[in-house]
């Protein structure tokens, strides 16, 4: 059976996804780019774009395993863009340039509609405003591999209070943040029925894996 | 100067410092318990509680930390008796025994007035309801040494955001609770002037100092 899986979702050590004040040039919000410090200084992220140095062992083994078997991503439509309200035209077509890192499906989440959009390598944005919607269609378009839920929070969390997500692999990183998208606050996740299944820490990230 | 520490406060991976219906049973709420594997296994907890065994190390050094030039604590009403609202009666005395292992005063926050208690081996419980008036007197009665605020949670977070801790030492325990006492949510540390100062993970904690 095709999981829905989400991996490397990291969060300072208050609790925060993104910082307050999220921007075009703080995508992440004020502070949010250095939860990622455990993450960039990967192999596997270095390589994605394009260098070649970069660290082995446990922080990259968790970047290698979020990108196995996916055949299918959603995100969040703050993910996408950093414009809110309706689409002012078509012409962002996300961060990442005309070959995304994805070469999957992509269902973007937002109640504003648009066309989808074929990019290079494989990927295609599709844009939707229902997360049950968004992924039976990822789910139809995986082929049987899994679904990848990649963020934000506000994704995760509406996937995580209906019990959507299998596997939730998130990297807890020794910054704080103070303010911003908590990720899981108010979220009762035992009485949803998740345990932690396996928990190892870095230097840079304590990574807890639930089930 | 005399400093305000908190040490080794445990909260789940999820943010909380105590589960949900605190009672005699479950003094830390349900699953409250399981937070402190960390502690509890490491020799300087088993030689307080009267064992020889325990684990040294990182862990363990936190421990000892906490106790090194302590001239008063502060606790929480919830923290010293099950019990809620007006005392009942004089007869409760603490989860300790005869002889607790403060060894110091030990200023009881509670809205509720007591007479003070005197304990075997130098500990004095003492009852007050303000957190300034209770540090005023901790620091009058701790002769140059420091402070430490015990918790429980609602007690740490009224400090936390007077700003009047200067050292906070809290634990990551890899554990669910879902629900009970949040410790930082809320509080904007950046703001409040705080960064991490230290931060350290063993197998069973992730361990970050803020001043």
């Amino acid at each position: 059976m095709s999981k829905v899986r989400v991996h490397c979702f990291t969060i300072s050590a208050d609790g925060y996804g993104a910082g307050p004040d999220q921007s075009l040039e703080n995508p992440l919000g004020v502070g949010g780019e250095k939860l990622h410090t455990w993450l960039v200084s990967t192999r596997s992220w270095q390589s994605v774009h394009g260098q070649s140095a970069g660290s082995t062992g446990v922080d990259d083994d968790f970047v290698k395993r979020a990108e196995v078997n996916i055949g299918a991503n959603i995100i969040g439509r703050n993910m996408f863009t950093p414009s809110r309200g309706p689409w002012p035209n078509d012409d962002w077509i996300g961060w990442w340039g005309p070959n995304p890192p994805y070469h999957t499906p992509v269902f973007v989440l937002t109640h504003h509609q648009r066309s989808p959009l074929k990019m290079e390598g494989g990927t295609e944005f599709i844009f939707l405003s229902d997360i049950h919607r968004a992924l039976a269609e990822a789910k139809a378009a995986a082929g049987g591999k899994d679904i990848r839920i990649i963020g934000g929070v506000s994704t995760v969390r509406q996937y995580l209070q209906a019990r959507l997500i299998d596997e939730l692999h998130f990297a807890i990183s020794p910054v704080l943040l103070g303010s911003g998208e908590h990720l899981l606050y108010g979220i009762d996740l035992p009485s949803l029925g998740y345990d932690v299944a396996e928990h190892v820490a870095t230097r840079d990230a304590t990574h807890i894996v639930l089930h």
